[in-house]
């Protein structure tokens, strides 16, 4: 039996919504193993911005360091879009919550549930059977680098040290042995310096893990390949910008944009969130899938060693599939609720 | 009747291949209406790293500059490749003559052929009616900042000046004009500073195409729209690094990777070329789809302002789609071959 401290950060848009079914299922998990979570909910994103100003106010961030784990909804909201003038953005705030927590290694699985294939815009021959992970850097390159204006223009600078690359290839490299002993490296490597410094650094670790085949694609190619044969990739180990857009890329292939969890780990801090944004068009209207952050919390139960208890949240997410308890983007007719998606997965555990 | 001087670079791979076709319905066009094209064959890529140690020899680089056009098979040799160590790349050849000849507008149309849908990755419902061209920056940005090594690892500079957008940003304006009046810009400027200068850059020059629609999309965003709903581009206009990635994920989306031609074009200088690569592995084997290259043709002629030239090529290319006279990627039964598919055109022509 743990105790646990959590600090849950619901956002915006459909952010709380989701976050609200999982905890009603993380609540089932304690019930049913008697373990305690503590929950410590704190403001962040464009919600933290109206009522103090900031993305990421300072008790957030303290909670953050307190926690044990952070569960994130989602965060944006269209009123800071498309203003290049606004000083305060949402995104300033996770980029700078990932920063401080160390969270270096953004890991994110895509599954291709054969109960969805219908929904997918991929032929079903195409993605059935998809199963990979994505592990993209997460507090390097050129989200961090320096950037500003100049007289003439702007600029922005990417930088890699060895350092940076070898702790998120180690996790990556790990992870094929747990799988199927395949790493692709993405990476442009006939253009750019960190590139060449990706694919060195991980022909020189690729020696410590005999049986992990390993295999370098060019970023214009992954894009290529993960529509064409998206079944060829087990691990994908990636810098932070490609990453973004790779992994976002990869999401939609398996119909399942609002199924997919992601963990992002540091030396010691680790945040859960869905991948899906914060879809402020569908906020207080039940219809935001809560699969995607109950299968976060299911990663955090990994993540604290409860492997069982992880097992039983995807094996009711599979048993809701099955029985399609699915809201409308996956089901027309009928579909149910989010507050009815995520007790019914709560129930059956 | 037009005398055209041409600078040939049929590169490595299938290049030669195709090229050769590509020439075949060039020497119809010109028997057909009487125009001149003096054709300057040149090394160019890996085979010119063999012959000289130089990818882009300055004869080579000469011959561009006298040349109306330039016509590019494909370079790049797999020896050269994973070898972070190799010092000379076939691909600088390429970076190289696109800085020298200033060529900032790669164009590239993505178009649905009908009779093709069968071949895409996607379902049919979600490509049939496609129809984008993509303006990709070609001599800025990341491609070309300042690169190298520190004692702790290794940098790359992303730069751009508000010049670089503004000219290219014309050309695409002025492409949705003549076209559905709708333009799309892929940034990702809720991080990076330079993508923020190109949001204000458009910003600023819409209000002069007062019947363009301007639309922003993040990159990662995009590539996820690319798939889940491709038939919304017209017009897509990005910078160098997320152009190279975009554009190669929307060539396959309409399964027809082989058939999708480029122009890249700067204040003088225009390059023609086909958007897939050299194909080593298909090098000698008649199963090279020429049809790519042959539209590159088709593009020149247009920008010699040959319209009735070039419609009539792609004419022919439509026939020999509807013969089903295809290279053995798009016709698994008797397929013809690249020779086949080629003499088919020049002798509709
Ligand atoms: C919101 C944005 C800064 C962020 C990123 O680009 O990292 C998001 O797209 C993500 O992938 O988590
Ligand atoms: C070969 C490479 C340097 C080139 C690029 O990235 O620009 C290619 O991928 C392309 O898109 O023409």
């Amino acid at each position: 039996v743990l105790t646990k401290r959590i600090a849950v950060l619901p956002g915006d848009g459909i952010g709380p919504e989701v976050c609200a079914e999982a905890l009603k299922v993380l609540e089932a998990v304690s019930e049913r193993f008697g373990h305690q979570f503590e929950l410590d909910v704190q403001l962040m994103g464009a919600c933290a911005i109206d009522a103090t100003g900031d993305p990421l106010p300072e008790s957030t961030l303290q909670a953050c360091f307190e926690a044990d784990a952070i569960l994130l909804g989602a965060i944006g909201d269209p009123k800071y879009d498309n203003n290049p003038a606004a000083k305060v953005r949402p995104e300033q705030g996770l980029l700078r919550l990932r920063k401080s927590l160390g969270l270096f290694a953004n890991i994110r699985p895509v599954t291709a549930y054969e109960v969805l294939l219908s929904h997918s815009p991929l032929k079903s021959d195409r993605i059935s059977g998809v199963d990979m992970v994505i592990y993209r850097e997460l507090t390097g390159g050129i989200y961090f680098g320096q950037k500003g204006r100049t007289e003439e223009g702007a600029f922005d600078h990417c930088t890699y040290t060895r350092e940076e690359i070898v702790r998120i290839a180690h996790l990556a490299f790990q992870a094929a042995t747990t799988r199927r002993n395949k790493l692709t490296l993405v990476d442009k490597a006939n253009v750019l310096e960190t590139s060449r410094l990706w694919r060195e650094v991980v022909q020189q670790i690729a020696p410590e893990y005999p049986s992990v085949a390993v295999d370098y694609l060019f970023v214009d190619n992954a894009a290529m390949q993960m529509i064409l044969n998206p079944k060829q990739f087990d691990v994908i180990l990636t810098e932070n910008m490609f990453g973004d857009i790779i992994s976002d890329e990869a999401s939609v292939i398996a119909g399942s944009l609002g199924l997919l969890p992601s963990a992002s780990v540091g030396e010691t801090a680790a945040l859960f969130e869905p991948i899906h944004g914060s879809f402020p068009q569908a906020k207080g209207k039940g219809i935001a899938n809560p699969i995607a952050t109950i299968l976060s919390v299911a990663m955090m139960l990994e993540h604290f060693g409860l492997q069982e208890e992880a097992d039983l949240v995807k094996e009711a997410v599979d048993y809701t599939l099955d029985k399609k308890v699915l809201t409308p983007e996956l089901r027309a007719d009928h579909p149910f609720t989010t507050e009815q998606v995520g007790a019914f997965i709560a129930n059956y555990v």
